[in-house]
């Protein structure tokens, strides 16, 4: 077996196409960015990526049928501009070489379509909860940072300072050195706690306006909304068992 | 050394086989039910799989013979019907790697004999001792859950929760993206604690509906029967030291 | 980089020889009895096995040599009898894969020299000092078994219950299925705590029959005793600590 | 994708020339060591090593720019004498198979260049502050050592005990074994507590020495004794809690 399979469903052509790739990650933001984005665009399915650096899993829906972890990449045209690819996926490389072969082979592929750029969508964990999360970045090229920052993303020094692990990272330094291409992630400030639908939107709103597309932030907004809602009832609960009053832990927590 | 290596005993001409494969894993379901299923029906060695993502280790027999771990493959012709296969063995593959490996390799083999359909059997661990064990199923094309149903499998929604983990979930996921095969997964339902004849009992109830052939449940039906008698002994004798006197855990263990 | 390199020293014309392999393991036993096999029979070098299977190790000796972690492969000849050929070494592959890689990669080599039969020699752990250590055995093939009951060797109902894992397990496994060579293991009870002279003492001496070579025995002998007298004195000291007066500990440590 | 991939900038005729390789290991000395010796000897980059064999990672600058993980291979010419390569980076390979893999290929690489000697530098962790840092040794051949000797290097019997683990051992035992290059180790005393430039120091001054380089220690020295005034002051600080007075924990931590 082959470690890394690609099954092509479309080969369309494409006009200096960007990648945008959120895989399963920290407070998953990276993961329901990009799902969302797919979605919203009503983006096309491209290729289907099994392979044995993913979980040995099945997943079973309501009605019982399997559906085997995978990748799945996206495109849709933009005319006019430069199109839109969407790498999402059940889960990244679950080792290390996995993480290599793995964004090696999606850079590959998508190299035969004049891939442009890269922007890997990922969480920045802080630890506790956060109203306004700040979106993190960092670029394979000095020259994507002042779209970056007239965007709204922020460069705070020394951070993130482990720097950037995993699928999210790996793609974007293969993709500048072997490939010679541009890239940058974006990072949500989130939790870490859980799925962080907040975090992914405001990662959202940045893609978009360094993309120039528009997204449709109804439903995630909604989502937001109902999460706020359930974590500020738990928080409200913990402090009136710590103070006997309600308050707001967000910052202290 | 080839990662797998495949040893050949026969290449008989097979009508539509249907695989059925059970393997060690939760309660010792699968590989219960499979190798009494070989026993019963008298099916004959096909092939054997040695390989590297198996442990290595050689069994040692009460007269002192060395049995080099492995899987095997037994067929059994039935005039007039699907033939049957079943994939049976001492361990699967040790790493998520050797789990779609080995899984792709049985399965590339058995394509050459035009597989029709694949059946994998397992256990679904709920903690506790079960009087009646349900069935649980899982397929890879919608056309199989009704004869499923017909047949007694239950399809509660949101179980298994975390989907099929190892083989009996990969060689499913591998069947229907690589092969187009069609398969489906049976779990039988055990406290997940020992090895679990009736679990695999009622699994083979089901499985020789499915495949309609006759199954002799006399010999499992025995040790089932000698295990309820030693499980509900220790049951006793938990309770009296906890109580004072005895009472049924099965449902509060 | 080859996973397995092998250095060949000399291509000596060999009569049905028979492999005696002894790596570190339980007691060390099979790396202290293949090693003093070497030693007292003047067996001369035939080729030298590196791997990344092995420790990324160098040892460095009293004078400041580095010599680097690896397998040996020694042979002697023995005019009108079979030929010997011995495999020592500072470690077995370190994973699964490579005890798997590295056996066959012997054995594939031994192969071109119409290798006749494996032995391997390794501990039976039994968690306390002996004073009689048994050889248990186990074979490939129920032929070998008569001369090995014959020479002392004894196969308790049983035991060793887990089987034998390991190189000198899948060494045996593979000789059989794969190449079509039996094989015997030799297996010297050991407490398990310390390297263990005595234990790989008595393996050689029941090689020494099942060979019909004369082994040396003068040295082993000595270190068993000194190390007989440390251990002995250990186990006064903890005894005279425990019941203030000193006593043999050996059957009830 | 290749495990290896090795992004060659220069192609320099050298003579003779000497390897130097210091990674990330034991309180840093061989990283501290090599790279200080890249920076005040100008070496100028001659190829970039990226591999699966590194962390999954890349590192943000304070610009905000990604740096993906790798090795970095330096030269520099001394005409009439031996020229100079380093071998430096952000980290060895991190499995068993990658410290083997990620040395042969630097060494099938140098060897092109008729590789003469490979020094590998390293620290020989002691558990506690020391304030005059021996330089342990260990080279392949014989004729290495007394050069050694005469440059400060110390041979202490028994020590290193475990031999060398990591680069620095398997990068000699291959270049011996497999290239047939000689080779040594310089292993400067640490606490292993924290990276250490003190031992770095004490290592390049002894490589200058069998080098026969100037190398410039005003800086590395300036570090030393900052860190030096950090250390001394912390252990103050835990003197004065213990004792209720300064003193020196040096040689009793």
């Amino acid at each position: 077996m082959e470690k890394i399979l690609i099954k092509s469903y479309k080969k369309p052509r494409l006009n200096s196409p960007v990648l945008v790739g959120g895989l399963p990650g920290i407070g998953n933001i990276g993961k329901i960015a990009a799902d969302y984005l797919v979605e919203k665009l009503k983006m096309q399915k491209m290729a289907e990526i099994f392979s044995q650096f993913l979980p040995p899993q099945v997943f079973v829906s309501e009605g019982g049928i399997t559906y085997l972890v995978r990748n799945t990449i996206y495109y849709r045209k933009f005319p006019g501009k430069r199109d839109l690819i969407a790498l999402v996926g059940d889960s990244q490389g679950t080792t290390q070489e996995g993480q290599y072969e793995m964004s090696f082979s999606v850079l590959d592929l998508l190299a035969q379509y004049k891939l442009d750029t890269v922007f890997t969508l990922g969480g920045y964990s802080i630890g506790k909860i956060v109203e306004n999360p700040r979106i993190l970045g960092a670029a394979t090229d000095a020259d994507m940072l002042k779209d970056m920052k007239d965007a709204g993303v922020v460069f705070p020094r020394g951070e993130p300072g482990g720097g950037i692990v995993g699928s999210a990272g790996v793609m974007l330094g293969l993709a500048k050195e072997l490939f010679g291409i541009r890239g940058a992630c974006l990072m949500g400030e989130t939790s870490g706690y859980f799925a962080d639908p907040k975090g992914a939107m405001e990662v959202l709103k940045i893609l978009s306006k360094l993309l120039d597309i528009p997204i449709d932030m109804t439903d995630i907004e909604e989502r937001t909304h109902q999460l706020e809602q359930i974590t500020g009832k738990m928080q409200e609960d913990i402090q009136s068992k710590i103070t006997g009053k309600p308050e707001d832990l967000g910052y202290f927590g």
